[in-house]
């Protein structure tokens, strides 16, 4: 099971050649993974960095760009997990225009698990574990 | 006397309309202060957040936009100061692509000084008030 | 009457003084916007630009910024519209974190009607202003 | 022999965790790019766009992030490349604080040449192909 945000393209999102900045999708991604912790894990993304003292950097980015993405486009942004290890996890994403379209993006992100105070890696806290484990990547 | 500092207009800058996103303009503005406070106060700006603990959010903004910015250009961007108070400072920004050239957009920012621990106003040190002083907006 | 969407500060949007990037804002009047257009217009952003091929950009910009936004933060930003001219119109936005809270940020943007093809102006189309004049600003 | 672009973080680059917002080292890559296509190629970047009606999409991003950015880095962007094709290339980046210092971050982009006009992919250009091979990635 996965779970998808709505992320739509905005004007400022272009670049001069039309389409998406390619960066920005990286910052879709992170659209995506926000809402999944308001709505999946019960635990709002800035109550992990402020309230628990967690961060999530990632250390490890893959994009493929497979369609243009342009101004107006609604975007189904799906997220899920993978390799959950001690202290690492990785994030799948794929970007469609449709429920059942193509995928015109999908990426990778792998983040670990650091404390806020010096970004020391420490063990992914239980609760998320459970829920990476309940949207498992296919 | 003013300090102008040299911005490039990036790919990414552009919007779905072929010209440069209205607010990354006040983005540019600030780039210029930063590069100020490098080059003629003596102090990077980072210091001034993370070793003196002070900041200087912006309290209003104005922007007049005379003519679109494009991808390639690269802008002259002054910055000069008015308005030096207690706790406040008046930054006023004209941007050209020539030395004297037309003005394609120039603004105000209005910033208070405020201590990063709190968000409480205070003074503005007396060497920032001296710099200031020393690039009178005309 | 006016229009409100809502707004949600992400992870970047804020700057290393903690709070969100001032020009930033701006961006989130646009958002609005770009919402008004899609719910209440009937008339998508990117049709306008694309299909009508019209544009509607900032000749000046105004913001005061009352409190500091920060990450979490759910936005309601509401849109209202003021002068409606020949060519142009002012967009009015208040932000607030509650519906009946407190002003965190308002803002003024008066636009002007251009063709695509040139930038030149031209009379807004009627149907925006009627539109416009459904949302008048108090 | 690869070339270096200077890129400095501005306030505006860093997100709540007080680093540099993961996807804008992509940014940082795209500004590297565009000072090799002006110093090197003899090529503006807008004018491969603009007047040769060429584009260069990103159709694969990896990023390794080894040390976190932070506000007031001056950091040195290495751009080199590989695998010139018949339609893309690769470029390769390494991002550093100090001319011998530790990579903090390193990348590669794989861009497809294509024509502005419908992005259909089209043989890189030769003066293109040539300046890439005097860039080796090694």
């Amino acid at each position: 099971m996965s779970y998808e945000a709505i992320v739509k393209v905005r004007l400022g999102d272009i670049d001069h050649a039309g389409v998406v900045f390619y960066p920005r999708i990286a910052g879709y991604f992170h659209v995506a993974t926000e809402e999944f912790f308001a709505e999946r894990a019960g635990l709002p993304y800035h109550e992990l960095l402020d309230v628990r003292r967690l961060g999530l950097p990632t250390v490890r980015l893959e994009v493929d760009y497979r369609e243009p993405l342009r101004f107006g486009d609604i975007l189904r942004v799906e997220v899920a997990f993978a390799a959950v290890g001690n202290t690492s996890v990785t994030a799948r994403y794929r970007v469609r225009r449709r429920p059942d379209g193509p995928v015109c993006a999908e990426g990778r992100v792998v983040m670990v698990c650091v404390t806020m105070d010096g970004f020391r890696p420490v063990r992914l806290p239980d609760d998320l574990r459970a829920v990476f484990g309940r949207h498992p990547a296919d």
